[in-house]
């Protein structure tokens, strides 16, 4: 249910017009389609003969961006963000592009991810007489880069620069007064690809907006990599390649829209696979196959292929239910669950169910759900997770897998198989997840594992 | 696809508590659910000795009520109406519900539903020297039963008498003094049933509200049925007889969701079953069946259960494309198809389709749909529709099926499937209607058959 | 001080249109001039080809109206209205123009003033059948001429007889399909005027409107005249004769703006010449005379002008203290006052100050402002009001005059001066309201001197 | 008339709690009272333990917040301003204050002036590799403060060093962790005064926000000095004493209240004697005297006091023509200025009119004007104007002045005249100035002189 799983990353989209395009629509609709990756704010900076114009405010995209919005945003060139705050507070001055004057002019910057060595860099450039008016990376970025680039380097220098200082997960955009320039941190933990759309450029965090845009997937930004486009077309340069491929394997499980393909591999046959890998590793003897809205149904429905155990709807989810959204109080919990999901009586009355989520959080939500499962005549609920459980903090840009209650369990399925009301309760194994990505051996499932590609000083200080 | 199908048809809501219960915020979790049924306007009027405070507002229930509005929505009894506008304009002043004073006091109605004789009930309250200020059934209903009042009849009479002269469909609810009065045409279009909220007494247009507030369901109200709730408990009085059962087969098909029951028939259940039935009507050889999001789903599922073809996802919806969303222009329209709605590339490609959506109106969004599979790589798209064909106007609160489009299409098939460009296109077929209700005769299946229960003066109009 | 006097009395406005016209935009600034008579809700109907377009709502006229309100309301003919709610609750369904259906078509009316029988006008209708929706005169109003309309007469007819119904103050602007029909009471309560743009009439309840739009004023409605206008000109039909003429005296002391004339007397001139009178009937020694703003300056003019006190600016008022306004708390209040009204020291240290103020309401402003003053430095304060004391409420359309507390110093001069802390104080006296007026003989000044020219009932209720 | 001078300069506004107080009360009361310095933006940031909490926004006080800020904005310390664009763009960005992280923690700044070396100072920043984020001139002291306190300094000393680099006008105020900092340009071009209230200190652009709050005047800052508020009380330093002061005439003419005093001259005595030189210098035969409002109203008064001529009202002003209203289009821009400013009939009419306003801009508004007079019936209009005439902009802060229009008729009175169809035209004489001010000799008028202070580096450009 959304509200346990408020688990965005951000989105970037960025679009450099080659032919007479609206830009400011065109970044309105590939933003819409990354939506799901942040809903705190959303923002557009567009470039007009060096001149850059931004607007951004707190909210949907829909709601910060109305047609007056796109005459004000001309331009041949924009970059745009939707933001999920995983550091910094949640105040308009956070909200994303930056825009900045720098020695050679304006630079607007929209990132994605978390840079693991923020409050050192912060510092550094504090000690030396730097003021900071936001809470972001974002700041610290913009900052580097201007200093390497006042101490004398080309602009692509001072980016490639910056690279060496900056540590954790970073997917990049920068828009210059001619050029718009893509990277991606060296371990690649933020996806990040490009897209043509009919002689322009377009650049976004998941393939899915470039579908929405009328794009074709040109190729992924490879980890390390810089990626210039400007009038002359697009060079890259391969900045780093001294650090492991780490590619969140979350983006898979939960943070990416199924119609995505990110690194060569299909967020929809990821979550299918996961789906079969759970059938075979953990069984249930059962009538019907249901998934829990909207992320559990694709697992779901490859557990059932799999297991041959009936898909089946299980929950009407209420698609009215959003930010204006006033919550039950106390005394209307138990009700207040069904307002958002409501269980099929014709699917699970008198049903042996498994039950298929794509990760369980606190255990509360799941909790609820399964009480109204059996309250709806279900004889037995199986919960299936279509990810391992998570023990450990993510650091890169993520807020998953922090939660104290969770981690209490770790040494026993059966107690928190009992929280929750569950006859049987089963996750996908860590092993699985290299099957689930078609064989692909690194990625980062440091949340599940506390295998840490990058220290973070946050790490450190706990 | 939304935009195509805004086929709502009001949805009301009532509560008369017992318990000591904040009746405000049954109401707001109660017309949360009924959503779908009407989008326009949104309203609740509670009574407390007596005096009866309303409000209401243009646009979804999330956007017209706030905490501020529960404090001010006091009182042991409240009705509730949200709007989609099938008769009178678009205008703040029709929402409802419409609050009155007459000779008794202050009465509220909400109503759903559409009358055939309204314009000549106005008429000759008009010729009397009445006067209107809306364009909507309710105020010709509550100036009737004040007549009737006004003339020696109790309120109960009142109400009966006006239910004499009333035509067409019309679930109602109203709210008087001490008591709350529900009832239903002597034909039964639009549903309404009854719940038990611990002790107190709910109603509501679907079962999926008495759900989602918690309540039991306790019974349907029957066609020609008063009903009347007060402090005494619940008492119910059978008006009418003389007229045939003719429930809109559309309810399931389409309006409702798939959650309720209505008369003692699942929707999900007639869902799943008339894609059971089309499997069998209207086979075809493919790899795959999927359904268009939302409304087609279910019969998909049950299209695969017959034909043996697996489901699968076909489509991505985009769940933030709502009120707001500034639509694409003309230059636009290909890609804006896929704004709301992406094809799964891995379902599609190099496969043979089955698509099954509940309906076609205009067949332009069916094209567009196609071709997007297509595009994806689909090799062949054989489309199916989970109901027979629109060819006659609904005088019964929706606006269904006066397309001339369609009608165009009624002798041909072919030309239609030519249209919309699928391989090939089938519906099914009106006999199967009565299976899918699970061998039910009577209901209105006017929209598809022209066999109107009641004339409408609109009808002869044209 | 705004906060206790908000004693406005509704305003109408409306427009014939014979040449082409912006008719939206002229009742917008028409409106405008007239915002001082009603804040609460602002409403304009255009008619267009039998059609009328309303567009209404609660707040200032700049705050219901923007450009796109002005492309909706097109049309050759249009009314509008500020309220401020002496009769009726203050909720949306109560703004005007109130919009009907009637047996001839659409009928639009904005009312300025107050019926004396609504209650049993009321009733009436009611106990033969209708329903009310609000809780205006207008409703009542719109019923009896529709009444009197459907039982035979000519529409003209109808409105005559209503007339000979109605009691109490109702100067009517009236919109048919091809008419606008602007009336008075019979005792001609509240004004009317009827002006000319370029060939096209206009219609305001003050003259100041008139300039506004840049019309020429003509004449005043006559009380219990009848003034239709349509395309063949205007004619005027003296209804009813049988009462004495009772225009309200306290138009000219605060309602109306003082670049209004109205029934030929300069609302302007009737200040100066109440401040005048004042200093002639109420001398004082003092150094200067200062006004409270706004509607105290005029008469403080005319004081200084006749007394031979220098005039002198007394206070500051702050100008941006409008709705938004967050009102000190309890322990603010001393400085809350300053916040709207700051005295001048220049002005008032160590000077023997003539304050001129309209009127007092509870005298607890009063008080303050005179606490204000003496820590401003001012030897002695000696208040000048310049009408004479509220003892009677009005049932013609203000909430002037109810107030207990002023009622309990009715005999007592001496309380009241010490009550607020001056040195001295004195009101006009009743009879120097005649002289005010250069003469004038008959107006109603029932607020001060308790004769009625209409029985109320709720008079007789109390 | 507004419109035509819209030449606020910044309003700023400071408290230091020493009582337990409600501190964001008191600065919205405080900001109140400095509306009118400016309407573009407003904003206050209140400090608790060394965090800061800013709230700030597009619009006027009364707009920006409400109830719920005030809950957010604890602390015991905190600045605000109120915003008019004299240099930077009109975007959220540029609203203040600027809260920023430097090494010491958190500091708040409030501006008011301009910096006249802004573009060099940021050049030189930039240069070392700085990122700018706004186009205002404290983002540039922010920094310079910062880089001086990082290489070493007292945060005292790098403020005392930072006013050696900062050249133009700037009334700052300062918020650290445990103080708040008060200073004023040692050339003291825009006021800045301190009060006290009840124990705790206030600082303001103008004496009568201190009325405002209720806090009684103690003294002005100094030009070049620094005022630190502590818990420790209050202490100052002067740290500049090398420049010549030049407080801003054009304060004393239009932009502060007439309830404030500035450097120990109130600004209505100022006003009114203005108007009294006026009278001796520029005399005209005439039967009234009258004020443009609100600006001309007090020297009017100065004029008829010294002239003899009676002093009356000669406009009405439309109080409620603000933010929303829809100006007139073209066809209507005759009517349209009346609904601003409708003359009084009664005053002008077959009178000869002195009118007297504080400045000219263009000219067009006093032709409309005085056209609006000749249609009113005035026989005569003597149009005084009670300021010497603009010839050179102001580069500290204002935006007054930089009107080709007005300089062409430099060298012609008559032409003037001619243009705005007075019968006879004439400005206050630059020496007048002195004596307006009662005798001070040093001031900047370099508006109307070209005698500028501080060379700017705009000027060079130009």
């Amino acid at each position: 249910m959304q509200t346990d799983k408020p688990r965005e990353a951000c989105g970037i989209f960025g679009v450099f017009a080659r032919e007479d395009m609206d830009v400011a629509r065109v970044m309105y609709y590939g933003l819409y389609a990354l939506q799901h990756r942040g809903q705190e704010s959303a923002g557009i900076a567009t470039s007009a003969g060096g001149e850059i114009t931004c607007k951004k405010g707190m909210g949907l995209v829909g709601e910060v961006f109305d047609h007056n919005s796109f005459e004000k945003l001309g331009g041949r060139m924009a970059i745009g963000h939707v933001r999920y705050s995983t550091t910094g507070d949640s105040v308009p001055e956070n909200a994303q592009p930056l825009v900045t004057r720098y020695a050679a002019g304006k630079m607007a910057l929209a990132h994605n991810g978390n840079l693991t060595n923020a409050g050192s860099l912060a510092r550094e450039l504090i000690d030396k007489g730097a003021v900071f008016q936001t809470s972001t990376d974002s700041e610290i970025i913009a900052f580097i880069i201007a200093k390497e680039y006042a101490a004398g380097s080309t602009i692509e220098e001072a980016i490639t620069l910056a690279m060496k200082r900056l540590q954790g997960a970073y997917s990049l955009l920068i828009m210059l007064e001619d050029k718009l320039i893509a990277l991606r941190d060296p371990w690649g933990f933020r996806p990040l690809c490009i897209g043509d759309l009919d002689g322009s450029t377009v650049v976004a965090s998941e393939s899915c907006a470039l579908d929405t845009v009328g794009a074709k997937f040109v190729r992924d930004v490879k980890p390390g990599e810089v990626v210039i486009i400007d009038n002359g077309g697009m060079t890259a340069r391969q900045v780093r390649t001294d650090c492991q491929s780490s590619l969140c394997v979350f983006e898979y499980i939960y943070f990416a829209r199924p119609d995505s393909v990110i690194d060569g591999i299909s967020v929809y046959e990821a979550r299918l696979e996961a789906g079969r890998l759970l059938a075979r590793q953990a069984k249930a003897e059962a009538d019907a196959v249901i998934g829990v809205p909207d992320s559990g149904i694709d697992a779901a429905i490859g557990y059932a292929q799999e297991s041959g155990i009936p898909y089946a709807i299980g929950f009407v989810k209420n698609a009215y239910v959003g930010r204006t959204f006033i919550r039950p109080n106390q005394d209307q919990r138990e009700a207040g669950v069904r307002i958002k999901l409501n269980p099929l009586k014709e699917t699970v009355r008198g049903k042996r169910i498994v039950m298929v989520d794509d990760s369980i959080v606190r255990g509360t939500t799941s909790a609820r759900i399964i009480r109204l499962l059996r309250q709806a005549g279900a004889k037995e609920v199986h919960m299936r997770v279509s990810s391992p459980s998570f023990l450990h903090p993510c650091y890169y840009g993520t807020d998953v897998g922090t939660h104290k209650e969770l981690t209490a369990y770790r040494n026993s399925l059966e107690a928190l198989c009992k929280k929750i009301g569950a006859d049987s309760l089963d996750f996908l194994d860590v092993s699985g997840l290299s099957d689930m990505l078609g064989g692909r051996k690194v990625f980062c499932n440091a949340c599940f594992t506390g295998n840490y590609p990058v220290r973070s000083e946050k790490e450190t200080q706990q």
